[in-house]
């Protein structure tokens, strides 16, 4: 058998894993449409068989990925193409599919069921644990997860620590150890921040809390998506409970916000945001649509994008420079006798608070960093679930000074640990934060005009250098290289820090 | 083996039968999903990959339904279960699942491919020939069709005749024989009617033509719908391109519109029509849900609820004299001088025209009669596709009196042949027109009320009539059996010309 017929077989096994796997790829839109429909216009009386036929999607599109053949197929691919092929698409392809039907595959369909049932209950629970601050009734059930979370990291042995297969769930390729010393070195240098700035005179952000008729700010929240370059022709916007983006195809990428008529942020800041996931999505390179490469590459670049464009820039003097007055135009009665500066500085209020989703740049990564260190040392077996509300507000009044009085308002705040793994929910947003800062100031090196066109409310280059370093490669680099091929720096914290320290130390004076 | 055993064996295989069926219903549903969204919200930069993930889930429910492990289920179950069964849904629940699988299996994929791109290529130039007048250049493709079409019909062989296995697609139970003799009569009575009725004075519309703003219409409309007793907790109401009605689950049956601010009757009338179809959907015993049972029996019941609400009573003297004040109310400037009998001549303008989709009810039938005889003879060969638009000019003609001066308005007007299979397309819609009437006549002989009822603006009696004697038993019985149980008659035009006859010749003075 000459050389060109081992190719032709392999271009066939090839050709046979890119229909396996577009096929999973659809199962996998089909459901994300059926949750998204789920969340924005399903009628009430629709939740019991959309609960059914989600789960029928779930299983089968598990089914699919992890199915011997896509192994069989693999094995052959990786022995052929892969150690020949000059193209880094196919070898990507190859290592991402491997990793996807591995994850599939490895994880018995009996502990997949268990985990859904445990999972649905926990939540359900949860529902009503958390308004009536009862942590006791929750607790059997918490333990019960920490045990299911370590079960399912055991699958995927040998490990270094018991949460690495868990995190590398979120953010492939991170580990432990790796993202513990970052979260170590942030937290050091930001305790002492917010204690600063805390110490400052509060900003005034009353102007925010008026009332904003919901059209006027949906209208001004989708004109600026549009100018960041989300694409409204392969996407639209729709109102949810919680703000969200899902993907379909390269072709329709969606995002969703929610308007409170008594505060501007909400909408406003939840657009830019999601419009940040959708851009990414919307530029990934199109010869990736329908393979798992078209996806992004992890929770934490996704979230780099998303706190890119709704901080970084969207919270930025610059900005507000350029849009400020197209917004008092929106809103004359509102914010026509406030002064841009006294806007920006309420738009950028820092203060201590007690509930991760409400809270402002410089403090938000203290709240993930005290839950991924929390989740480690659950996993560990070093904290008791029983201790972990005592540990939560003794570690609260060290980081931010003030203590929780319910623990509504601690360690039941967040949906994740009740309705998932604990392991690996939350380091994606505090990685997102700082890769966003080093892309950030390696986009501002290659092109420094980029500050000048927000202030003229333009954004092509930016856009342009992140589609070209960042977008467009989807799930073909693992976070770590594509931070490093982007920046020609590994991940760190200097750059994140010193974009805080430098802004918050203007506005705060200190 | 003792009986217990086998029962205990049987009841295991039912269990399994049902899961795969549920299995098939969820895909179903999910593509049903993915089809409203493409109608509704989906941007259009979504098309392409939307194409691709709907193949994808229609081949999955077709591989599904066409397993062999169903069909050697249900030979098991035929031998043990219904042969012992008392329980009428589980001997139906066998039936129709038997006929789904044999529908599906005995059909092979190389064909099902080589139909569905056929299809898509006939369509697409469908699209350019219509507006174009050109019938020359899709003759090739009809012709295509319609050698598919017997082809298809082959494969369910033995039959009657070869339009059978098609007409019994949409119309369980149905033949060419017994429809060719129900529609002979219809149009040998309708004919002399329209004459009749359009050498009348014509009825003035252009009431119906003036400037309605879209929300208002939106709101009234589905103020009806409601008090027909479609239930929005269940529901809701989109704008599409064409109205339709689409079934997600027992609990999510949702229905479309289309507004047209010149024009009252296109949103107004196409609510109560598609609320019609949902009401229906919505009334189906939940003990059905998620099974093959859960769905209305056929294209005729379907449409026989849908043109009830519409027509019967939506067109009715009693019913706007419940709303029509109302109806002013919404539109004081429109209608305020116009009288209730102004208005209700104007909704029940009967014309010669030449295109289906608008036609009134007097002349809607003759339409799809003309179309079901060309099918039968193309099918029969009786009728080259070369000679059909001069057939079409020549039926037209002996029918209505007049001839249209183009295909675009002739043989091209219609997407079904150009879409889909020649043979069965069509009667579903007279045969619904057949049964309304029909079963009206038997509601009112059981339910005297339902007329002052109506005049009075409720419409319990009659929805719970139809909800009794049709809507619960989805699709456990028949078409014909269905009406035969309703009405305690064989399906027959007297009921529907009676109708007619009463209406129009008071309305025309004939």
């Amino acid at each position: 058998m000459g050389q060109s017929e081992a190719w032709g077989a392999a271009d066939g096994d090839l050709a046979i894993l890119r229909a396996r796997l577009t096929e999973h790829g659809d199962l996998e839109s089909a459901a994300s449409l059926l949750r998204w429909d789920q969340a924005t216009y399903m009628p009430q009386g629709g939740a019991a068989a959309r609960g059914r036929q989600l789960a029928t999607l779930d299983r089968l599109a598990h089914g699919c990925i992890a199915h011997p053949e896509i192994g069989r197929l693999l094995d052959r691919l990786e022995k052929t193409v892969a150690s020949s092929s000059n193209d880094p698409a196919v070898v990507a392809l190859l290592r991402v599919a491997r990793r996807d039907h591995e994850r599939a595959a490895k994880v018995p369909s009996d502990f997949v069921g268990e985990f859904a049932n445990h999972r649905a209950a926990s939540y359900e629970l949860w529902t009503t644990a958390r308004p009536s601050n009862d942590f006791a009734s929750i607790r059997p059930l918490l333990e019960k997860t920490i045990d299911l979370s370590r079960r399912y990291a055991s699958f995927f042995a040998p490990f270094e620590h018991v949460a690495d297969p868990l995190i590398d769930d979120a953010d492939p390729g991170m580990k432990a150890s790796t993202v513990r010393a970052l979260f170590a070195e942030l937290r050091q240098k930001l305790v002492p921040l917010v204690r600063a700035i805390t110490s400052a005179a509060p900003a005034d952000d009353r102007c925010l809390f008026q009332s904003f008729p919901e059209d006027d700010q949906l209208a001004f929240g989708k004109m600026l998506a549009g100018r960041f370059g989300y694409d409204f022709a392969r996407g639209r916007q729709d109102k949810t409970h919680h703000p969200f983006m899902t993907k379909f195809s390269l072709g329709d990428v969606r995002i969703t916000t929610r308007v409170r008529e008594d505060d501007l942020s909400e909408a406003l800041f939840s657009t830019l945001h999601e419009a940040g996931h959708a851009i990414y999505e919307q530029n990934i390179d199109a010869a990736f649509e329908a393979s798992p490469l078209g996806h992004g590459a992890s929770a934490g670049v996704h979230e780099s994008q998303s706190r890119l464009w709704e901080n970084i820039v969207g919270r930025s003097r610059p900005f507000w420079r350029a849009f400020y007055p197209s917004l008092q135009k929106v809103f004359p009665s509102q914010l026509g006798a406030v002064s841009q500066d006294a806007f920006y500085r309420a738009i950028n209020k820092v203060e201590r608070s007690l509930i991760r989703t409400n809270a402002d740049e410089v403090t938000y990564g203290l709240h993930v960093i005290l839950r991924f260190d929390f989740e480690l040392d659950l996993l560990e077996g070093r904290l008791a679930v029983k201790d972990l509300p005592e540990a939560w507000r003794e570690r609260f009044r060290e980081d931010f000074g003030i203590v929780p009085e319910t623990d509504t308002d601690g360690v039941l705040q967040d949906v994740h640990w009740y309705d998932g793994f604990v392991g690996g929910a939350f380091q994606g947003y505090a990685l997102g934060n700082l890769m966003s800062a080093q892309f950030l100031e390696a986009a501002l090196a290659d092109r420094p005009e980029v500050t000048q066109e927000i202030e003229n409310g333009t954004f092509d280059t930016l856009r342009s250098w992140l589609g070209q370093n960042v977008h467009r490669f989807g799930r073909m680099y693992l976070p770590a290289q594509l931070v490093e091929r982007a920046t020609g720096k590994p991940l760190g914290i200097e750059p994140y820090f010193r974009y805080l320290r430098s802004k918050y130390g203007e506005l705060y004076d200190i």
